[in-house]
């Protein structure tokens, strides 16, 4: 059993970046933009909504303040503030998952953040304390390892591991860095093959051609490329048919 | 009985405009910027942490999203888009009123979109159904005979009348202009007495000297500007000592 | 000789609207947007190259401040921040048309201002002001009739009349509103001979099928639509096969 | 002869932190916020419209892109990104400036922006780069020994070094970190005395008792602390007095 995760409403009024309906076909947990790298407020009702009624289970995507950055930029944001920004994010989010008759269910961080929250303790346990001021019982979705899960840990709340089937791991666990070559898996197939690895087996290649484990509850899938929404069906195709159940962590 | 009710946390970051912590002294209900024309997220959070330690009632203060223009710029937003955006920002405040032991228990536009949706009626049942995503059983304050109360009772929400006493009303009950001579009444002594007039006699006297019916269920005190503090706390001990109880209608 | 203008650069950060590069090798004047309905400072900086580099004249694309509505929400603006907010954008402009060696050579406003200050004096003329604070010379691209060309006319700028070919006439000379049926031309095939008609003749055919005077002397073509890039090369080549010359204004 | 800056129009619309008349008859200098961190485009205006009025040199006091956090959070910007964002800052600055009659001469960059090109030097040189595509010619102020003036002087720009009369110094001629005691030097007399120092003798007695020396063209007075105003002018009273004329570098 694994969950599948993508970034969905990364739009901003009359700009769009993500097949949000195909993605929605797809997937069982939907990180819905908040309005602070994405995400303006009838973008966000729309897609709780079309979430709600496939069944995918709704998560906020919390972000820095950087509209104008896509969330990209890391920002040296005091504690107290950050996890304001984390609570508004996701209290603004839950309006529109109550309304659609269902509820937010966990938060991911988005971006710099996500990345930031891997080594920084401080923000991590910024984010997790903003989490807590919304609802103590969100658990949070990030890398295994990272402060986040460290800090959601130490703060009694639920850390989810996810995996990226199209990013290379060192023989460490760790991700390599896009910044060096291999870093990504562009083979569609071998994207296929490292999904149904790291879900039914727990296991994936390290760029090293080493079997490492990797224990993950969701697999992370990218939206906003071009084919992105088929190569998810894809993967979720594989993965049924190896005998994995598509299913929601929360 | 009367709610006083002032706009409170108008600040964003280093900039503040209301005396926040000497207003919670006196006011029972405090209408809290939610962001759109001022409010950041950590204002927000303290301001619902005072507001709940002294018993005051948490309002929604939501706005056009115009921060560059402190939400005084009319807009013509769409229905759809404007329900999102208020919905939006009471989700957003939500989370600290609960984080705080405390609910957002009522709403109140702000500046331009409270004079718009006086007469308004598109924008007016784009407000109500705002509120009704985020919460069908929220009141909304507003002025009475305006097309927001209107909207409010033909969705089923509470709508609660509200006058002020530093205002000059014509005959008919509506408010004086801004614009025209005399709409301002500057005097604390006759604010004050305006005050008891309204609160306990449901009555003021209009700009023509006559003496109308004015029957309001909460008293708008301003606090952004200079002995606002002071003056309110002068009309609450008005109030008090002429046997009327202030007390928050939500 | 007639100038082809198109709204250029209307992205923002990740998002894009518009085909930049493809509509550069068609217009003769590119409306760039200037950070207030889309535009961040990267992208003006490279639209401003590209169209320097093609010959392309360079104009400001100025809105009212409203990133989250694309700048289509009407806004009550007091005539001396609307003079400022304009006056900002232009300026901001003017720094990367001058680095890629060339000038910013005229102004449009976009979207809902473009439409108010059709019939809004004050606001027309707060545009015109703003825009003389950048540049008294800088010449502003207008419909006939508007009170945004009866403004630059009597402060002594230069109003540029521009007609859409994919637009419907009343017999009167003024655009059919877009709500009521066969505003729109969209036979790809009509818009190029509507296009021929103004361009050379001066003259189009109104939705009542009677022919009317329509000096222009800019066409606007629209760029965010698909296919848009080709109907745009369409229209040019008609227009050159008609003998007429495609050549900026400004 | 010593120049004296601080920052000015640091307002929001209604929100505004520093006396900005007040200072302006004080400083030769004035760092004009450019609507990063602060400065809506109406209060450049009136703060230009001033500052030429009173002979002022006007800056352009460019931020991150964080009207949320008054520039104070440090963000990992792009190079590109940042030297377009610094650009688009002085090119709207430029418009107020010369429609007052002036010209905006230098630039300063504020806040986390000013501290990290202290050390940052691939920041430090894109906010040259975005200097000297708004005008070449422009001189930058900063800390002595920080990457910025050395990022400057290897483009062929002109750095400026600045003093803080009210910062204690290191032995090392570096400030003291904020977090130390005795960071801040409060005493008024103690300030005063200490830019005579500065301005005249070009030393400054460190936080260890020993006099070093210290090359400043500029001393920066800070404007958002209540008194502000008049310890300024007490400090450029104390200078003439000691035969040290105030006027701008640029």
């Amino acid at each position: 059993m694994i969950d599948l995760n993508a970034d969905l409403g990364e739009g901003f009024d009359r700009w769009s970046l993500t097949d949000d309906e195909a993605l929605l076909s797809v997937v069982s947990s939907a990180n819905v933009a908040c309005g602070y790298h994405a995400g303006d407020p009838a973008t966000m009702r729309r897609v709780c909504t079309l979430a709600a009624e496939r069944g995918v289970t709704i998560g906020a995507h919390v972000s820095y303040r950087d509209l104008a950055g896509f969330g990209r930029r890391a920002m040296d944001v005091p504690a107290d503030e950050l996890a304001a920004e984390v609570a508004y994010q996701i209290g603004a989010l839950q309006v529109f998952a109550r309304a659609a008759g269902a509820a937010v269910a966990y938060v991911k961080p988005h971006g710099a953040l996500y990345n930031r929250t891997v080594h920084d303790a401080e923000q991590a346990a910024a984010v997790i304390e903003g989490i807590r001021l919304a609802d103590p019982a969100l658990p949070v979705l990030g890398l295994p390892g990272s402060q986040l899960l460290a800090a959601a840990g130490r703060s009694g709340s639920t850390g989810i591991p996810e995996a990226f089937a199209d990013r290379a791991y060192t023989p460490a666990g760790t991700l390599v860095s896009r910044r060096e070559a291999g870093a990504l898996v562009t083979d569609p197939d071998a994207v296929t093959a490292r999904s149904v690895d790291l879900a039914r087996d727990h296991e994936v290649t390290a760029i090293d051609g080493t079997r490492i484990a990797m224990s993950a509850r969701s697999l992370c899938l990218h939206g906003d490329t071009p084919g992105a929404a088929r190569l998810a069906r894809w993967i979720r195709d594989a993965l049924e048919t190896a005998g994995v159940q598509v299913k929601a962590f929360a």
